[in-house]
């Protein structure tokens, strides 16, 4: 007889963007010609960079001759790729990554919910709260039911301390993803430091990173001393050159990195994933790949990073309407998420502003239970719809 | 302590396309003049399809304007995909498969290498012997170590029998990687009702179904009576339409399939694949969808049907060729892939072509012990190269 894996029945049957999804399309059924306005998920809706586009119809062309057809490719990536990302990411940035320490994926959301599979079943992890569900669902769906979670809360300025966790594996997100909060290099430094002294790992997810313009902000764990062998980072196209549809990511694992068996002994990660993707994985399109190394061209860097600032002066009218509105708010400087304390239940606000304001928000539990009382308001959208939105809420608070 | 999953130490450390890209490279640099021609991988190497080509240049520009920009997609797959699919793959050859039942994802591969995380942890697993490794490592690195394996060997033409058994899932491929041998109905009908009355589950792997041409083989497993309470299918874009490089495929898990939960009640399987998707993975690239959906077109339906019967034509001269060398060969005939006895070592007679013919064949030993003795010959090449690789086996052999 062919038993299930139980764990499934463990998680929250509910995903917090399906149950969203199903609210508001009751709202627009119970008022069709309610122009809703979506600040709720943080999915871009900016066109792909002018210079991205040529290199993919390129790419298409390449696919469509003998000549320059690429078949399967290498599944950590093509070095056209990695060399570009260890140059700019890295090298420019003072950071010592080289190209073979880089796997590229179809996305972060593949690698920070398939990273897990590489950690003994028994691995205590913990996250922040509130936290991006996936590194959550992921260990509980691998049997890892008791998940320390950490608070980030308006106490701690939404980073927590390394003192008192008492995990292998902790997951840390910066800027972060709900709260829109940056860690400094000294925060980040000591949870470096701490993971090395107790041969513990970090997992640090920075799909933000290009949202970054507070010079001395960390963009990468590895401007930390000793991140080398003690941290994974993880990156994506995503928000950073509006590749929500496109699916590219990376994953950076240094050669120094080790974990251990059960004796003891270290055994070596990088190993490890590349084994895991060149397994279960078959590498990211080339159309894709092609794009995502355009990111990296002279035009890509100004014309991406012209998109990320126009999302930025979102976040800032959003966060400055709050704060006028009498909200404290989080977030929103360096990051496209402006966390809005609602004073009070979080699904209600978002009840409230669904229905008063046709506007769609995120509501802070369902991050967790720390994000209870929150809202996480996305600066992904046009200038219109944001400044109709602000004008909404203005009326409506 | 982080501690690993040992059980990345229990599979083999190297895969056997590396192995071979391994000795490849050092023949070339003994040899830097030779012309090596491979059939080895089972990678195309002719362009995509025009109509394909097209849509998906259409696809880039919609990521390039605000007006039909996509970003992320339903992590199951575009509508527009689904419902083609389930049109043009099942409905009109009489199969009842519905859009919702398909899961489209970046290939196979995953799929194959994913699916076995929602079973409990001592599912008892077969494979057919030779097998496609990916079945074997993906269980291995979950800590099934015991896996049965059915020998797949010229005395049963290559298909198994489901009598004795003893597992709780098996793993089908017909037509089959690497011995491109083809399953009759009646075969697969024996392995539908030993599934049915044992609670069991088949995973058939139908990658290969767009080169069947003998009529009266099936395409589907669902073409089985019974086969929706027992089986999940996958097929990919790779063969079928030259999609190595573009990466897409997808998965059938019918409504009514379930497996069953410790206390046997049972617990629907569609559900907990979703949920492993939606958790885990972000949707295929939308682009490589909208390619996916010109193969269906009228055109794209010629288009890619000639070039599998070119394919074919590459399979029928090996397949004569090795018959006239004095070899027993199977396959070739519904399959890219033609398995020769070549009545000694697997590796040897490897790496005898790579020196004295510079042709790179795949040692079926490579593919488990009942391969060895064994070759798989791919025939994806061009046909120059196919039939300058055929004459230079003549001379040596």
């Amino acid at each position: 007889m062919i038993r299930v894996n139980e764990n499934y029945s463990k998680i929250k049957p509910t995903y917090l963007f399906a149950e969203i999804a199903h609210r508001v399309a009751a709202r627009q059924k119970a008022s069709p010609d309610a122009k809703i306005i979506r600040l709720g998920i943080g999915d871009v809706t900016e066109p792909l960079a002018p210079s991205v586009v040529e290199a993919m119809h390129r790419a298409v062309d390449d696919e469509g001759g003998r000549e320059n057809f690429h078949g399967y490719g290498p599944e950590q990536g093509y070095a056209f790729l990695r060399e570009k990302i260890a140059d700019v990411d890295f090298a420019r940035c003072g950071i010592d990554i080289k190209a073979d320490e880089i796997l590229v994926s179809d996305g972060a959301k593949c690698d920070c919910g398939n990273i897990q599979e590489l950690f003994a079943a028994d691995t205590k992890i913990a996250v922040g709260d509130p936290v991006y569900p996936v590194y959550v669902d992921t260990n509980v769906m691998a049997g890892r039911l008791d998940i320390e979670l950490l608070p980030c809360i308006a106490e701690n300025g939404f980073v927590p301390r390394p003192e008192g966790c008492r995990a292998d594996v902790v997951y840390l997100c910066y800027p972060n993803n709900p709260t829109g909060a940056v860690a400094t290099k000294a925060q980040l430094q000591e949870w470096v430091d701490w993971a090395n002294a107790g041969k513990r790992l970090l997992i640090f997810d920075a799909a933000y990173e290009a949202f970054i313009r507070t010079p001395g902000i960390p963009h990468s764990i590895y401007e930390c001393e000793g991140a080398r062998t003690c941290a994974i980072e993880m990156r994506s196209y995503s928000k950073t050159a509006g590749f929500t549809g496109i699916r590219c990511g990376y994953t950076v694992v240094p050669e120094d990195l080790a974990a251990y068996d059960g004796a003891g002994n270290p055994v070596a990660l990088k190993p490890m994933w590349t084994r895991r993707q060149t397994t279960k994985f078959n590498g990211a399109s080339y159309i894709t790949q092609r794009g995502a190394e355009a990111v990296y061209s002279e035009r890509g860097i100004a014309e991406t990073r012209a998109t990320i600032d126009f999302y930025l002066g979102n976040a800032k009218l959003i966060r400055e309407a709050f704060e006028k509105f009498g909200y404290k708010v989080a977030g929103g400087v360096d990051s496209p998420y402006v966390w809005v304390d609602v004073k009070g239940d979080s699904w209600a606000f978002f009840d409230r502003m669904l229905v008063e304001a046709n506007v769609v928000t995120t509501p802070g539990a369902g991050f967790g239970k720390a994000g209870e009382g929150y809202a996480r308001i996305s600066a992904f959208n046009s200038r219109e719809n944001v400044i109709e939105a602000l004008d909404r809420f203005g009326k409506v608070l």
